[in-house]
């Protein structure tokens, strides 16, 4: 019997394609609730976290527009949605809550965009696409959590408007390990390149500048 | 240690919602080419667009507004994106291509919509969420294919767009059955009520005629 | 020569539509720097907050879904794009500052939506269409200013998005009366129902109670 | 008394910006039925398509990515929208029908996309963004008609998902001159450049090839 990787390979999915500049960097939903096992995070989240810090230290370096996601609910919970009736404890997620905030190790830097979100997708009505689309990026590297919510959204909508998705396997985390390898294929297979952030800082795009 | 169906558990992912009329139908990429495992298809979806006949027929009978989706790139590739990079066969789905045809036992009837796309999902700068909102609707029972692709990007965006996403799970099929078990799991946790046609079909929300 | 008005007559512009319950409302922008003549605001923007008012505590009676826009860039204006290229002065309303504060006459209450913009469309990339749809919305009621700006963007996309869009004429305001009534009469030619707020509450369909 | 240009010169309304490459064109709607006073036309249509046929040509000359909208309502009118109940006659624009189709002075060439829509805005649910924003484009020049309708909504969007649009007077087009000056003013206070295409085709960023 043909195994998935067959099937996938014999229909000619999983291409790679080319990294073009001008790069960004979206980091998405490293808020302290889900670095935390006890609120929403836990599995790989937190070596995730870790391994992200250098890449955003060579990101402002190579001054690359980078940009954040929060998921934030408003104090009266008036944005309530069907993504709060599914996962009800998310909704916790308000302006000023310390789950909310991103982590210290990650703190946005002036000029630096953050955007708030109720949804999975960090592109989902939030300012995100205009933003990068206005510095006029193509190749978009994401980092975040989690694999097989957030960030595999992001992914997908990232793509779909335009951009082209690189997914640092080793600065994407998630609480469960199974839905995290899950997603990463189907990310690798469908939406984006996949590698470890240690390649992609190797690569000679990654030292020249400000494309 | 904990398995990862405990993790979600604790963490509060997975709840029921109440379904709420009006119901909308919505119907993804089965076509020709998904429903023949030497194109772009396989596994079990044959037989979730035999499941998918009396869904169908049901909605017709509630006058449920249905719409459809169909992969269609333009014949001289002028819209080729990233996801064309990533499967460079899909971009062979074009308007006149028998694989791009949705497929006979679900030939869409006067009336009912069918959006083109040339990304996952079936929302991203299509026509359907205004469709769905100028008719009301609530909750979108959801039928397609594949599960872990377009299907899902398809729910993730529904629930985002403010409806109920209701994915029937004998009418979603894939290539591989590992995906599609997996994207049924995250679309469970996270985005919509999961449950079998059957079960659909015998609620007694089903027997009130148009809502 | 024919006149602008009897082109438009002649080539079938301008038709009326029903009004479908359920009703929403929409306050567009009336806030402090655009009540004040030394911001951005003056003409006849006070008149139409305080025509509001009315609209208001009848939409609260009748337990219409109600929504509010606000113009809001980040602190560090790392959010700066060609709107605020084009009207340098509409970057300083921020989060804290009093011009982007809603004026006292209208605050929101709780449950009602408040959204975040930095375009001129209420719509464009916030959460405002899918909170409408969640709720079934069909009519939309638009208050707000100016006119010829924001009102006039979020009752296209309010029209695109799928509702039924209802201008109230001494509701809307703007800075220079040329503009606001130019714009009034494309809206009405073309995107939306334009009556008085008298006219509004009036009809029978007011008097129903949630719809 | 303050005129309306005193009042928008002293709140900062109407300052320039730089162009920036890469350049697109989109051409709004240029198709037989507004092309003709008796269908949806008239006024200075006719003249505007002329003036953008050296425009098409020195874009593709310097081979700018270049985009068209069409209005496009199915068939069976299954789409059939909000849009409709106010211009009934624009309904009758079908795939097959000579109003819909473009005219044979801008033919688009192969590799020029082309975008259908049922609303004003050539952006709104159609591709067209993702496919500038995959190109890098930052500049996007617009042709097209009517000025006060399928133009102004394009450049509103245009501007909102992060373009610097460029309208060029002589290039956009209505059935009545009224309304088609107080949108040029709208948009040049507000949202886009506006020259006229001598203008354009002089500077010198216009002799470089493609950016």
């Amino acid at each position: 019997m043909e195994s998935t990787e067959q099937i996938y390979g014999r229909q000619g999915f999983g291409q790679t394609f080319s990294l073009e500049a001008p790069f960004g960097l979206l980091i998405v939903d490293f808020v302290n609730g889900f670095a935390n096992p006890n609120v929403l995070g836990g599995g790989n989240i937190s070596q995730a976290i870790a391994r992200t810090v250098s890449v955003l230290v060579h990101a402002r370096a190579l001054r690359w527009p980078i940009a954040y996601s929060r998921v934030v609910f408003s104090d009266d919970e008036a944005d309530r949605n069907v993504f709060g009736l599914k996962i009800p404890s998310i909704v916790a997620l308000k302006e000023a809550s310390f789950d909310s905030a991103i982590v210290d190790a990650l703190k946005p830097d002036v000029g630096e965009l953050v955007v708030r979100k109720t949804v999975p997708s960090a592109f989902f009505m939030t300012p995100l696409a205009p933003w990068f689309t206005q510095r006029g990026i193509k190749t978009l590297v994401v980092a975040g959590c989690v694999t097989s919510g957030c960030v595999r959204a992001s992914v997908v909508d990232a793509m779909s408007f335009g951009f082209k998705p690189l997914v640092l396997r080793d600065c994407v985390g998630d609480r469960a390990l199974g839905p995290h390898e899950a997603n990463l294929f189907d990310m690798q297979q469908k939406y984006a390149l996949v590698m470890d952030s240690d390649e992609l800082l190797s690569l000679p795009e990654m030292r020249r500048g400000k494309a």
